[in-house]
């Protein structure tokens, strides 16, 4: 058996990831990325990769030519039974690359989960193996819609089940803080740098109420939504600019490889 | 790569386990285990494996000797990128076998860790492969200590890492619910069905205070405290009586061989 049998990944989540996109051997977000990976390091208490090295495996993997998707997944590597991890974990690097995803232009078709986010501020933010309560969400639709929006166990608004939300509202771009449950996105890291984006709790109310609402994530960037319940929304301008520069920052990396 | 690289247990903890012992071909608490791997199946909506094709597949591994920890898996199986599962998912099947492991006579000595456990109903009694928090609370001590006890976020009482809890308090034994968070322990059942156990929340308090606390897995059955926090315990004549009866039932499986 392969000793990945062993992998504390696989028994018990022991681990992290990051998933980014590759435009002609570059990776404009790299940086990001990796100050989260590390900082989920820090948090599970794993050995954290070298981020020179890394970056040189990934960049042989994807190669210098194509627009990749790369996952990236770092776990606590072997160990024998039961929950405590050896005296020196040797963490595993596990790479898988295929195409980018396609991106349409239209507004994506959202519907509310019924599973919920647990509170539990000792994994918030960061990007583990743990995901059981994505795949339970995702698992109440089929192809019916683009993505889901969840809940915490309070019934504030956190994120859609693999991207970040903001909603504009009163000409005010908001997203729900993740520092109970969530994911501290690398693309909200960069919307965050691009507008003055307020972090609050959102209510189910307030976000069918927005101006206009995005989700973003790492690998499709910004997209607009255009129903979600009963609302409609139509093609929101900013969000449209937004998408023109993230495309933009993908296309400079093509033009200067 | 092995197809273990694309095994949504591994990325996503996306499947259940079992752990059981296995003496001389038998597994007395067998129907039990696999009530409540069906029951994970269903909370899932995984496909669920036929008991009978799963047990002749454990005894063959295990053989007709020996004493044995059986640690298996069943995973959602592969699948492509993201949260949403194959319209068909073919389930994975990993079986790990050890000896199982010596049980001490004496006492336990605990310690309260400082993990929480979060509240998720979804996932609470089952025995997914989500298991961060376990993680981060074991690797709050080193060997001085057996067990930790872990508190939900409300700060009641759950149970140790890898084992429920039972407390005698004024005569009565008391575990804590797992509807909200913890496992359904096949050991606790089996307490349950021997002794009038009453489901309740318990308090760290309540804890320190009882009478004689015991723990127990199916791996290593029953076992009594000795010592938690300040507080400390002389061996419990009905801890003992019940670690008899539970080496009693695994010596007649021996016998029966």
């Amino acid at each position: 058996m392969s000793a990945l049998t062993r992998d504390r990944g696989l028994h018990y989540g022991d681990g992290l990831f990051e998933s980014l996109r590759i435009v002609a051997g570059r990776a404009p977000l790299w940086d990001w990325h990796m100050q989260r990976l590390l900082d989920g390091c820090a948090r599970l208490r794993l050995p954290a990769p070298d981020p020179e090295k890394l970056w040189r495996r990934v960049r042989r993997a994807a190669g210098a030519q194509g627009d990749t998707a790369v996952k990236l997944l770092w776990t606590a590597g072997e160990g024998p039974r039961g929950y405590a991890r050896p005296p020196a974990p040797r963490p595993r690097l596990l790479l898988q690359l295929g195409p980018a995803p396609v991106v349409e232009p239209r507004g994506l078709r959202l519907r509310w989960c019924a599973t919920r986010l647990a509170l539990q501020p000792a994994l918030a933010g960061i990007k583990h193996l743990n995901r059981l309560e994505q795949v339970l969400a995702r698992a109440e639709w089929c192809d019916d819609f683009d993505e889901g929006l969840m809940l915490d166990m309070h019934g504030r608004v956190v994120a859609a089940t693999s991207a970040n939300l903001c909603a504009r509202i009163d000409g005010q771009w908001v997203t729900p803080p993740v520092d109970r449950c969530g994911v501290a996105g690398v693309a909200r890291r960069w919307l965050q740098v691009r507008l003055e984006v307020q972090e609050r709790p959102l209510s189910p109310a307030e976000v069918e109420a927005a101006d206009a609402l995005l989700l973003c994530n790492a690998l499709r960037g910004p997209r607009g939504v255009r129903e979600l319940g009963t609302r409609r929304w139509r093609t929101d301008r900013r969000v449209r600019e937004l998408r023109a520069a993230w495309d933009a920052m993908f296309a400079a990396s093509r033009s200067c490889a």
